[in-house]
This record gives C-alpha cells, structure tokens and sequence, in this order.
C-alpha cells in the first residue's frame, strides 16, 4: 500500500474545491469532473508520473495526457499543486482572455501541458503516438538497452472519459495500439456513467473492458470506496500493475461519482458543463470541511506538501541524468546523432541524396515523392511514417525491410523500431498519432492515404495546425485524374477544404522536380517554420518539365513562380495552375503565343508559402498591372477569385466527379488546355470592355 | 439445409468468372473479394433476401448494403443475375464512361443499389441507420403489430469487410446498433486476412468478434470448407440463426481466401485491387470448368436459373401486398398518412404552426431553432433526429418524453420508436447513420453537434451531398461567438470548408425570424431540392429585427436579400453579413448613413440559395453597378472575394480564435461595427482611385 496521509487527502479537496470556485467565478466550465478525478490526478502527479516541475521538456519525463480537454481543471490544479509555474492568480483567471489557464488545455501556451485536448477521442490517439514515438525513438538512440534499462524508457499516461471512448477516432488508436503491443501506455478511463445528455444509458451500453480486451490491452477494474471517493489504494495497485506489464498497453476502468462530493450537483449531468452555483459550492465546501466563505483556500501546508513532488522530481532526474550521461559517454556518435535530432538539424550533405528527374519523361508526383523518400531516407534515421493502408498506392514505404511493428508480430519486416508505419485504415487515428509522435520528440513524421480521405483524418489535421505540428500528410490521387475509382475516391472540393485551415500548408507539385523540392522544403521548415504541410500528388503521370527551357524547380519552395515567361516578357495574360493542371496551361500557352498573346505561366504549388512571400516577389510573380488571369485546377473555383481578381477566369470543376479513364473525365468536364484558352481569351474581353 | 445443387454452384461460378473478366477488360479494378465473395452474395439474393427486382424501390423490401463498396463486382454480379435490370453488356462496361457499373457502386445510378459505398465504414453506419428508420417507421405506421406481422417489419443485409472494421466509423455505428438492440440487422463480416498493404498482421490483429460481444452484438463464426470456399450450408444456417435472432444485431464472421480459386493469386494483396492478368484467369477458369478462351461466359442455364429469384420475389411480394392490403383496409387514417410521408408532402396547415419572434430581444438562433423543431414536431410525426450528446446545447430535443431507445432500456423516457434520438458521442455515425434513415424512407431527420464538429462527420456530410440525401445539420455554437471553450471549439474554417463540398447548402441566419424560415424552406425543399442542408446557428443571442422596418425574413428562402436599404434607395456601398456578424453591418450601416454615405445591408444566409436565383434577383439585390462592398462574417475571407469584387473588403478571422468572452474576441479579433465602417471606407477610396 502508499502512503496517504490527511495532507494528502487535504491536498486532493483543494483540488476539488479549486475547481469548483474556479468555474463558479467565471460563470461557466466543467466543474463535476474535475471534482470526481482530483484524487486520481493527484496521485499521478505525486506517484506515478516521472516528471520536474521545473523543466517541463525534460527529455526523460513520463507524459501525462489529459484526453477529456474539458476537464482542463483536472490538470491546471495539478499543474499549480506540483509547481509548474502556474499560480492561483492564474487559476483565478480561468477561461479569461489572455490567461494561462484557457477553457481547454492548450500545447505550446501552458508549461505542463503535452498536448492540446477538447476535441474527444483526439487525446487517446496522440497518447498512442506518444508511445510510438517513444519506442521508436529509443530504436534509434539506444536499441540494444535491456528493457527498463535506457534513458530513454518512459511511460505514457492518460486520462480518457466516456466521450473518449465513444468517438471512433479511440476505436481506430486503441485496436492500433493492442496490436503495438504498447506496453508503455497506460489509461485510466473515468467511467462516470454521466454524459451531457444525461446517464450513458442514452447512447452507450457497452463493455468497454470486454472491448478492449478484444483489441489485446491489459484491463483493470476497480470500484469507488463505499463513500462513492476513488479507492486511491486500489487505483495506485492498479497503477502500478499496469506499469509492469510492458507487453501491452494497459486501461484501468474506475468508477467515478461526477461533482462528488456535493451534495445535489453530484451525479448529475449539470455537474459536467455548469457552474454549480453558490449555494452548492457552500455545502460542498462543508462537506470537505473547507470555510463556506472563503473561495479559492490553498493552505500554506497544502501547497508546500504538494510541491515536495518538485524534489522527488529532482531525485529521479537526477538519476535520469546519471544514466544518460553513461549513455552519452558509452558512445560519442549516437549522443551527437541524439543532439542533431534534438536541435532540429539534418545530417551534413542530406541535400545531395534529393532525387532530380530528368526531363521529357511522364512521371507521377506521387511516384516522384517516393523515390524522394526512399533517397533521403537512407541519410535520415528520424524521418518515417507510413499510410493507413494504401502504401502501394501512396509509395509512402521508406523502407520495405523494416516495418515498425512489436516483438512477437509474425511479418519477416516487423521490427520494434522499424521505420514503416502501418497505421491499418485508420485515417484518423493515423492523424492522431502523428499528433502524438510530433509532440513526443523531434523526429519527421509523414502519413499517407488518398487525398479524398483527408475528411476521414480532419479533425486531427486542424489540430497539428493549432499545435503548429511539423507533420507531413501525403495525400495521393488528387484529383479526378485518378480516375475510374470515381466520385467517392475523386477530391473535388479538398485543396480549398484544406487550404482553408489556418496554418496548414497545401503543397501540389506540377511535376517530379517541384516534388523533390516540395520535400525538401518541408524538411527545412521543419524547425523555421514548424506546422503541418499537406502533399497534394497524382496517381497519373505529369509531364516532367525541362528546367533550362522553363523556369527553375527551386521556385517551388516560394509557393509560386513563373514556371514559364511570356515570349516578349511582357505578359498580356497570366495562367495560374497547379499540380497536374499546370500542363494544360502550358499547352494554352502555345496556342495564345501563337495567337501573339503574350503569356505566362505560373504554377502556384502553394499558396500559403507564395503568400509568406513579401509583397515585391508576389507582385513579379503577379504583376498587379496584368488583370487578365486565368486560374486552373481540377478542384472547385472557391479562393481562386482571389488571385485572379474581378477580370480573371477560373477553369475549375463545380461538382462531383464520375467513373471512366482520367483523360475521359478532363475532356468530358472541360479540364482542358483548350478551357484554359477560351477563358483567357474572354478574360481579355472583360478587360477590353472596360478599358474601351 | 438448405438445397442448393450444380447448378447454384456453376451460376456461383460464373459470377467469380464475370467479376474476372469485368476487371480484366477495364484494366483496374478490384477481382479478389468479387470471387470470393461470390457464394455469400448469390446465397443472400438467392435465398434470404426479400426482394423483387422488378421493383427496386417496393416499400417492404429487405435492404443489402455492399459496405465494402470496391468489390462492386459483388453486387453488380447479383443485381444482372437476379434481373434487376442490369446486362451483361452493363458488365462490359465496367468502370467506362457512362456506364451503370461505376467503380464503386452508386445510389440513384444503378437499380438496385441502395447506397453509394466506397469510402470505408460508411456502409455499416448507413446500415445502422436503416436499422433504426425501420423501426421508426413501423413505430409511425404499424406500432401496434406483433413481432414479426407488420408489412414494416423487414431486414438489413450487410457486407463488411476488414476495413470497414478498422475505420473509427463502424465502431461507432456498432456500438450504437448494439445499445439500439437492432434486431433487424445482420452482417456478414468478410475475414480474408488481406488488406491492401498486405496480410492483416500488419496492422489489424483485434478479436472482432469478442469486440462485437462487447458491442452487444450476437456473434457467429463460419469456417470455410476443406477447399477454401465458403461453406454455403454453415453460412445459411448463420443466415438463419442471425435472422431469427430479433433483440441484438447479428454478425457473421466468415473465414474467406481472396481470388479463390485463382491457382496464383488468391491469397495476395495483389488481386484485391489489380486485374489477374490474362494467364491467371485462364488458369482460373480451367479450374473451375470454364472455357479459357471464352470471356463474360454464361451459360443460357445459368440466368434463368437465376432469374427464377424474379418469381420467388414475385411470390413474396404478392403475399407482403395482401398484408399490407389489410393494414391498409384496418386503417384508413393512418394508410392516409402513409401516403403523404411516401409523397414526400407535409400536413395540411403545418406552416401555421412555424413560431414568429418578437422584435426587439434577443434571441440565439440555436434557441429559434429549438423552438422551431418543438413546434413543427407537434405536427410533422416523421421529422425526427437528435444531437451527438450536446442536445442541451443544440437544442435538438424534438421531445424530451420520448427517446429512440430499445426494450428494456431503464430511461423513463424510452420507446422503441421515440423522436428523439441519443447518438451518442459519435458525430461521425451520426451523420452516416442519417443517411441510411433518409435512404431507408422518406422520414425528415436531423442531427446535432457543434459546428467546429462537422469535421468529425464530413465523410459522411459528403456523401449525403453525393446522394443528394435530405438530411438536416444543427451545427451550433458557430463561431468565436461560443466564447470560452476556446480555440479547438470555435469554428473559423469551417463555413467555408463547408460550402465548399458540392450539394451540401449551409445556412446561417441572423436572428431568430430567419430561423425559422430556413426550417420552413428545408422542409419545403426535402422532395423538391433533396440534398443536405447545415444550419450554422449561434450559441449566443442576437437581435431580433424587426421586420416592419427591415427587410422580410422570407428573403431567407432565396438565400440572400436586402435587409436595410441605402436611405435614398441608391446605396453607394453595400453591407453583406451573415448570421452573428449581420448585427454588425447594421451598426455599421448607421454610422454609414449618419457620415452620408448610402449604405444597404444584405443578409446572405445561404451562398448556395442565393446561387440558384435568377441573374436578375441576384441583380437586384447585388447590383453590378455598386462595386464598394464590405463582407462581415466571423470565419475565414476565403471565398467571399467572388461576392464583393476586387475592390472589396472582407471583414474576416484568418486565424484560430482563443478563450475567452466571446464579447472580448470580437473586440480583439476585430469582428466589430467599426471594422466593417473602416471596410466601407477603404471599399469606396479604392473605387474613387480607380474612377479619379
């Protein structure tokens, strides 16, 4: 049994009554669970967790993931109670503007805080990448460690509430993680029987354990002391049950009371989204043997109790740093590799492994992003992913030999620490625990399916955006060009879908070359200008362009440029295109200059880097002078109005797409270079008409 | 057992062989699972499905959805053998232009296919859903039958595959199906151990089965015979059993060899999505008594052997009619009203039960909304639908004394046919499980969650805009507007992104009035304008205009309209807002008019609407002529450029927003009056530049 004392107990109420006072000053949150979990946070923050308060990106620390964000309560009175930095005033300025304590926990804004959770499900898919991440990057620092013995074991722990496990994003990453066999995870489900619309007898009966025993984790059960409190001796037995099994990641269902102990709110679903009023916070208050009157009541000794954790943090890294320095001097080379990943920096000379692909050849981007990945590969350790299931598809393999996958799976490729993810089909979870993996470490993450799935993965991808995560999505076929799989695999509306995510880059390459630079200018933004970054490629192939007649590849990496100048360099119109619509502007090109209009074209692989652009390189490329413009991309019209102004034509594709060969489906739904002809010609008349 | 003779297996056969030959003359396409699946298809059309091919669309027919949408050679090999209509040349073209043999199959294109499938998991929720529409329209038309007697009492067929197994999706439609007790429901589960990546142990080594339990399934296990085929007596004894099996949804799991008995390629990867190639189908057909050298061989036995199901579904047919003869004939009011639903028409007089606001308060439009479902649903018996368990927040609670949910089920308000419909947290099922109740029948469903959440169920969204599906999205809480939940649930992509798939209408209005027209004009446009509608409804109160001085909410129903009028009739620049923002451009508009500049306002709460409005009604509410413009609306600029010309302004957020009072965020973010008259004035220099 631990040891848990009255100041122990004490500790957790001021957690509970925080919480409550909290919610109540701001006049809205979610108090209840916050209440019910404060002994089961606690006692991770004081026991379990592997952590310094004082250094928050310790590279040896456990993780803690708060999957229910909106209990942000729960981890904020931790986070206060352990000396992360954050203090009661912060508290006190819960869910205000500008405050470190915003209504759901946010990554990058919160010292303490791994990731950012709100959004359900999302939590336990970045735990599962986390511990992905840390297998993997214990492969590629100190593989030969008996189990337990390197620096760089460590656990993951999560919180995950009923919302978690209903959301099929936490299907998707757990069944992932029982075959990961992720025995350094390890989730405690809040089990409360209460959601917002009242008992989980609305929607939700099943055996959640039964369930994840299916999916191979070690399960738990342990039942409230008759008080209807967490059995904090149980659920630390428990704890310490799942940190030994290392063969497979590990749940814990313990059943909680909601706002317990207030008399009324508890278990009820009110206690989950509202303050609990007054009159209740008063008689609770009471109840934990708290001043009725006072709000926000942190004793000296509570406080000075808790934070003793800051020691024992310091002992343990202390420990950690013993080991790591016998680490580092055992062997000179991986500590510097290990420094190299850390600082964000590629190996010396990675550059010259970049693919060029000559000219005159048909070659598809996504045959293009393979081979650059295969290339650069061989030169970065940290760099590896996979697709969730369509590797052929996506050439997403970065090595077919050595696929990550746990001691014991049966494949000739599987390796623990091998650098081919097979998420399975499992879009979402793949986005998730690409969250995790580049929340964990430094490594590069990419993941792959076809770019129409990007739905499938979305809410995962808009939160690497608001995490500013520096993860690679390939997203192959990407357009009707992939043609006879038809409408449900043809993206229509996706770029401007995507594209419409702040912070994310949309990248779609014109051709082979602008793909292997594409890739490297990822890598390079990787530490400049960290987010994610979104491949658009073709399954068809594209014309590889001949770079000493057209303009140079390398424009690729400012988002757009003139791909090919108009005869007289005096451009009369300018056609903009990207990916594999960029040859039919080429193709128009011919037939205007023929014609004597002076033309030229753009391709604009991405419009958010080209917008990163200063204003003087924007207006070279697209001169504000020049008003006739021409936009193509099979993709709908929606953001092109921008670039082309009130003049330009967009030749664009306005509704879902069909099933027939590719070449079929540009010509039946006007895709053409001859489209692109015609619209420059009558965006040359609506100018004429004004200027007559 | 059942009789099944040479003949059945030789007609078995030649759909493994068509189903070769279909994908061999394409060149692409999916063999593998059409083969194997063969015997389990022709043993559900033949002998367990209640069907008359003559008339797909007969009320009391049971329903197959193929989930695995990519093995469409499965259903199309049984819909031309059945006589649905579909010929061998229709096979010929499979996968080519214009064909009624798309890649994946295709509702409203081919007879027969109940639901368009393809993108992986959504077939099991639209299954799911017509599970649940069945027993809500028996709950309309016939609750009082016993088990078993109604006309309405019918089943749900599905195939599933390992990948529908592995999205997110089905385990979310699972585990609903599951606490619904869908009794009606039955799936076979294809376990071939393949997916594209290759054996399933790279990604997917769950206990489906013990996961289904734990859904609260009943779950069965076949084994192939000694050969590799499927053993058709145990997989109809299965049938049977999962049939009878009324208080749980059944599955099937079904050991199954890809490509069998191609000598080569079954088992592989390769044959689940490439042609076999010449050699190997002639190698096939030898093995199964086939001439190689013949293609789209069948035999003349074969078909009308087949087609006998024609008289079987005749036979069936003439029997349900007598039953449902003398429903009708017991009666008359209720086969009345059958009639109307069937029409798609809506109760005499339901408009005047549409609430009209007062002006002067304000009121959220999710609080119009709520009011406006409360009211209508006392009158409209088919419109029904719930939320993702925020129904107190999207005020989707038709009635709150009447749940969909099982016998058995403890809640008070519990009824196997309630209007209201708990989820769950699992907006992703939600959205596809509507789908199948629209495609099940002609009831009205809707579904709530926030709007930040339609990314968790846009898969499912972009479907029903494909199948053109009249379902209705209460997506709340849109915008920074919710306040302190912060960024990752404040939309600011997401009308956009929204907008941006095709048939989908979104509709935002600015006050309570314009709620409930939106209501009426979706209702009204279910059979005329099927498709997708979002509602994007505000969490916090906006005014109520009053009508007698602006514009008429009717405008709604186009989409767009004036609502304030430049003071001399002839405004110098014009206003455009949407939903929360439109307050702002009337502010905006007073200071406009107080400095002497003609201001109208536009309320725009459906681009889409707006869109398919005569030019000259677009006209007269957008004049060409008046080219100083201003949009306001609290999300991303992308796509308003189109609406207010080069020389407009867009008052928009281009970045995630923050917790906080949302009064706070629109100051910070500068959403404001004083924004949009800044706007204004910039509009209007910009126009005096180019006109001085």
């Amino acid at each position: 049994a631990i040891e848990w004392t009255e100041l122990d107990e004490r500790t957790v109420d001021t957690a509970r009554v925080l919480a409550m006072d909290a919610v109540q000053k701001v006049g809205n949150g979610h108090p209840g669970t916050a209440m019910a979990l404060a002994p089961a946070a606690y006692l991770l923050f004081q026991r379990f967790l592997r952590h310094d308060p004082t250094d928050p990106h310790w590279v040896g620390r456990d993780r803690f993931v708060l999957s229910p964000g909106h209990t942000s309560m729960t981890l904020y009175t931790q986070l206060f109670l352990s000396g992360y930095g954050l203090e009661l005033d912060d508290l006190k300025a819960f869910r205000v503007a500008g405050s470190r304590t915003p209504g759901h926990p946010e990554h990058g804004h919160t010292a303490g805080v791994e990731t950012t959770t709100g959004p359900l499900g999302q939590g336990i898919g970045n735990a599962v990448g986390m511990a992905m991440a840390a297998r993997y990057e214990r492969g590629l620092f100190d593989p030969q460690a008996a189990p337990g013995s390197s620096p760089f074991d460590h656990t993951i722990w999560a919180i995950v509430s009923d919302g978690d496990l209903e959301e099929g994003i936490s299907a998707e990453a757990s069944s992932l993680a029982g075959h990961q066999k992720l025995g350094n995870l390890v989730a405690v489900y809040d089990d409360n029987h209460i959601s917002i619309e009242g008992d989980t007898q609305t929607a939700f009966s099943e055996d959640v354990l039964a369930r994840y025993e299916a999916y191979g984790w070690h399960v738990q059960r342990i039942s409230p002391k008759d008080s209807g409190d967490i059995d904090v001796q149980a659920l630390a037995d428990a704890l310490t049950a799942a940190k030994a099994e290392t063969s497979r990641p590990s749940i814990i269902a313990m059943r909680t009371i909601i706002a317990w102990p207030a008399p009324d709110a508890q278990n009820t679903a009110k206690a989950h989204g509202s303050a609990l009023g007054a009159a209740e916070i008063a008689a609770t208050k009471k109840v934990l043997g708290f001043d009725p009157e006072r709000t926000f009541e942190v004793s000296d000794e509570v406080l000075s109790h808790a934070r003793q954790v800051i020691q024992r943090g310091k002992a343990a890294r202390a420990e950690w740093e013993r080991s790591f320095a016998e680490w580092r001097a055992a062997d000179a080379a991986r500590a510097a590799e290990f420094d190299r990943v850390q600082a964000g920096e590629l190996p010396n000379g990675w550059k010259k492994q970049l693919p060029s692909f000559p000219a005159g050849k048909d070659v598809a981007t996504r045959k293009a992003s393979g081979d650059t990945l295969k290339a650069l590969g061989a030169v970065i350790p940290e760099l590896w992913g996979g697709s969730a299931d369509l590797a052929e598809s996506n050439l997403t393999t970065i090595d077919e030999e050595s696929s990550f996958l746990p001691e014991g799976n049966p494949l000739k490729s599987a390796s623990p620490y091998g650098r081919t993810i097979h998420f399975g089909i499992r879009e979402h979870a793949m986005g998730s625990t690409m969250n995790g993996i580049a929340l964990h470490g430094n490594t590069r993450v990419f993941g792959g399916t076809f770019l129409v799935f990007a739905d499938y993965m979305r809410p995962a991808v808009r939160l690497a955006a608001l995490m500013k995560l520096p993860v690679t999505y390939v997203w192959t076929h990407d357009s009707i060009g992939l043609g006879e799989d038809g409408p449900t695999h043809q993206p229509v509306e996706h770029l401007a879908a995507l594209r419409a995510i702040p912070g994310l880059s949309m990248v779609r390459p014109a051709d082979a070359n602008e793909t292997a630079v594409a890739w490297r200018t990822v890598l390079e933004r990787h530490t400049s200008h960290p987010g994610p970054v979104g491949l658009a490629l073709t399954r068809q192939g594209v014309p590889t362009w001949d770079r000493e007649v057209f303009g140079s590849a390398e424009g690729t990496a400012k988002g757009g440029y003139v791909l090919a100048e108009a005869s007289d360099g005096a451009p009369k119109v300018i056609l903009i295109g990207t990916g594999s619509e960029v040859q039919l502007a080429v193709r128009a090109r011919e037939v205007l200059e023929a014609e004597g209009i002076a033309t030229r074209v753009v391709s604009m692989p991405s419009i958010e880097w080209f917008n990163e652009q200063d204003q003087a390189y924007r207006d070279q490329v697209l001169p504000s002078t020049v008003k006739a413009r021409v936009s193509v991309e099979a993709g709908i019209a929606q953001g092109w109005r921008e670039l082309v102004g009130d003049h330009g034509q967009i030749v664009s594709l306005e509704h879902f797409g069909a099933s027939a060969d590719f070449q079929v489906l540009f010509q039946e739904f006007g895709i053409t270079a001859e489209a692109v002809v015609h619209a420059a010609h009558k965006s040359l008349r609506s100018l004429e008409a004004v200027n007559r």
